[in-house]
């Protein structure tokens, strides 16, 4: 694997499941992969759990690890060429991508969408620039326009909060109880052999300030690819996403019958992705706070899960009940960030 | 071990002084405990010796560690339930603990009294939730109210220097000569074998800034169990410490007296700690100069030793000449914070 | 090796390269060297190159390393003493040093020139309390005047180069063809085998703001010591650098009889360094923009190669044009700062 960004780099979704559920029973099972090499983590922006996961699953697979803050510490980066350079950046991305590059084996890359320029972020420029210049897999830590270590996580959390749920129960048919052995189905077994294929509601809520796309992006694209969930997505008019991202999912604009016999929610604002009007594009169009999930929301569903990737606004995007309650997967949700991060980092080393 | 914060979390002194001796005869002898495991180190206030000597400790014990400066690099954090979240705060703690908790064995967390609420800071709210949140066992590395890791290596140096001095010769009616060997008499031997128990003189010293009283609570609970030694305490009216922390130790307004005939002086500055006076919480309400501890007040000792937690502010504290005397025992107390450190790890990783 | 400033430190050159190339071939040759051994690395500046490929090197050589911004979540540090500190200072380097020096084995250090008081900065005064203070190894990671660790990765990277090349072809009257290994062609030879000297220019070149001359000044004193190189540097009047690093250098104020015929152009700004007038050192005395090391300037020389360490201000000190073309090397030249620090570390880890 060359790099990570989009759900088809990880190859078929059955296998790098089974391998996270695998790594999950056994953390520390690849870590002569890692021996001697070194992954250089390269945040343009805060992160809690991408840094500290990423940095858990590096050292289980034996690697040493390089954090770099580019804001603090370094230098500040010019991005554009031809410019003359006498203004606050000391350095051009040109040269500070391939220095990078030079001292380690695999580069993780965390550079959030600047929600300016539409075609800037949608055309991930740094990140390419990194997968041009930098000599080295490089993998996203949620970039302009995805975050697939998060929608990965997802997937897991789904697939295993399903599989322990009286609804996912083995569809008894194809798989008539007694002729699997217990491993294979907490490990092995992809949602579509189940009786039924869970809900899952990507649905939009309210914030204080404009946020990218690239989470609820990554989930869409994922859940598409799963095809054992049933993916409705909703907001509010104007809030579409990216054709791309949304594939097969049906969009709903009335939350309450997107959420009705809802197995998942998983909540997340994002900014206007312009894709109807372009000149909103990273601007906040609607502040309706009625989109809030609140105990009223979740109980439209079929005692859904809820789900958020975190960090989360309580009370603008979900209400503490509902956070704190015993169907709140949020927890679990940032474990699995360990184990998607691990797969994919042992294909990268794999790979090398 | 499930939390170290207080003196009576690491069981008998004398076992875990004897401890102590032995991992600094030998820092890399339970290297094996750490394999695979990892410490986070969560800093919500600035450090240099805890940040170091921790790492190393936990390096020592062959663990994987992972440094989170929660100011830089991470998420401002939310700590009130019920706030709608729509300032600059873009995650909750109740949220980030457990997180943080999901990629370690071992939390360490260093979280400095706010110093405007004396009831928010004495129940260690913010360490509390650590406890109760985050799944790990929690060790502090100075807390609103404690500092454990500095009173447990201020211990190991007060025996180390009485080890080593005339004053604190074995007490031969007990030990007669030639019946020890070397080895006991230097690790294993707790001071009131001794003929005479250290008089140690906890005084305070002027300041510029509202400074917690974390130190001066760990290091007279730490004294007062230690039992083999007289602890005095001396400050201006108004200063007096926790009854909790003071113990059985003797106060003594006039520092003049206080000094006299002190084996160990132990200076810090701590802001008022509102006991005497609840409004006066936090505040600076002495600022008298006479009390920074000069030649003049070390000629008042007998012969005794300067200490202090650094990092210390010279010529407002201490003098230049006094810090500097061959009788400073600034650097061999920092030098043992990777000892009381490593006792303490090694405790948690046994218990795991 | 107790520490490491100058070219003397690292002993007779032709070893030292020798022992370049063949860490190069093997990175991970000396790895029992660093086990249980712990580098210190402090910053009181910024980095990428030097902050990354350090860790590299220790890690390489199994070290444990701990990387110390000492304006990030440390205190500020007071350097005079005599002073009472109750300004924004909470810890003097004469208690800071050698606390540092408790938790570890090696000591790097970052600490760039004032640029207003040319005794302080040319005495060395932070680095020289380091070695002092702190009981422990310390190596330059650019100090106020020098920067041998980039000094000793060009003079590797000129060395490559220059055995690649048709013009560096082995002298074939001392090494007749076929008599030497391909192993001794491509590590061991010293230039001043080959059949002609390259001629190397240090050339100054315009900057927005005021910058040390420890790059210039290493890099001089390193192409002096080699020997095997002819020197030449060149600079506006005024900005002359110290003698004692200008050495046998032939001086050229006119930029372009300089380049005539250059083997490599060695391009980097500093600040007056206050030689011929004392009362300019650490100023911009010359904004001359037609100093620029632009495709014309390259023509003059002979198939140049164009190097720079890094940080380079685009269309400032280059253009885009050379810094992109072929016979730019300031990426290999980066990518030997691994090499150069190893060689160094690995020393130091021999003489503990």
């Amino acid at each position: 694997m060359k790099s990570f960004i989009n759900v088809q780099d990880i190859g078929p979704l059955e296998k790098a499941m089974a391998e996270a559920f695998e790594i999950k029973n056994d953390r520390f099972k690849y870590q002569h992969l890692g021996k001697n090499k070194t992954l250089m983590m390269i945040f343009f922006n805060n992160s809690l759990r991408t840094r500290l996961s990423t940095q858990k699953a590096a050292m289980n697979l034996g690697m040493n690890v390089i954090v770099l803050d580019v804001n603090a510490g370094a230098w500040k980066l010019e991005t554009e060429r031809g410019v003359i350079m006498d203004g606050d950046k000391s350095e051009h991305l040109l040269e500070a991508i391939p220095v990078m590059g030079c001292y380690c084996d695999l580069i993780g890359v965390r550079s959030f969408a600047g929600l300016t320029d539409r075609e800037y972020d949608y055309a991930e420029t740094v990140l390419q620039q990194f997968i041009k210049y930098s000599g080295r897999p490089v993998f996203a830590m949620e970039t302009a326009t995805v975050h697939p270590l998060q929608a990965f996580a997802d997937l897991i959390t789904i697939h295993e909060s399903w599989m322990e749920s009286e609804k996912g129960k083995v569809n008894s048919e194809k798989f008539p109880t007694g002729q699997r052995s217990a491993e294979a189905n907490s490990s092995l077994l992809p949602i579509h052999s189940y009786l039924k294929r869970p809900k899952v509601v990507l649905t939009w809520a309210p914030h204080c300030r404009a946020l990218p796309q690239a989470v609820p992006n990554s989930f869409a694209q994922w859940m598409n690819a799963a095809e054992d969930v049933d993916l409705v997505i909703t907001h509010p008019k104007g809030y579409e996403l990216d054709p791309k991202f949304v594939g097969n999912a049906r969009v709903e604009y009335d939350q309450k019958k997107a959420f009705e016999g809802a197995d998942f929610i998983y909540a997340k604002n994002w900014s206007n992705p312009g894709v109807t009007n372009p000149a909103d594009y990273g601007k906040i169009t609607c502040e309706d706070r009625s989109w809030t999930v609140d105990t009223e929301h979740m109980s439209w569903t079929n005692n859904g899960k809820f789900m958020h990737c975190l960090p989360v606004r309580r009370n603008l995007i979900v209400t503490d009940d509902v956070i704190e309650s015993p169907n709140s997967l949020v927890i679990p949700e940032a474990a699995n960030r360990e184990i998607s991060c691990s797969v994919v980092i042992k294909r990268m080393l794999e790979a090398l």
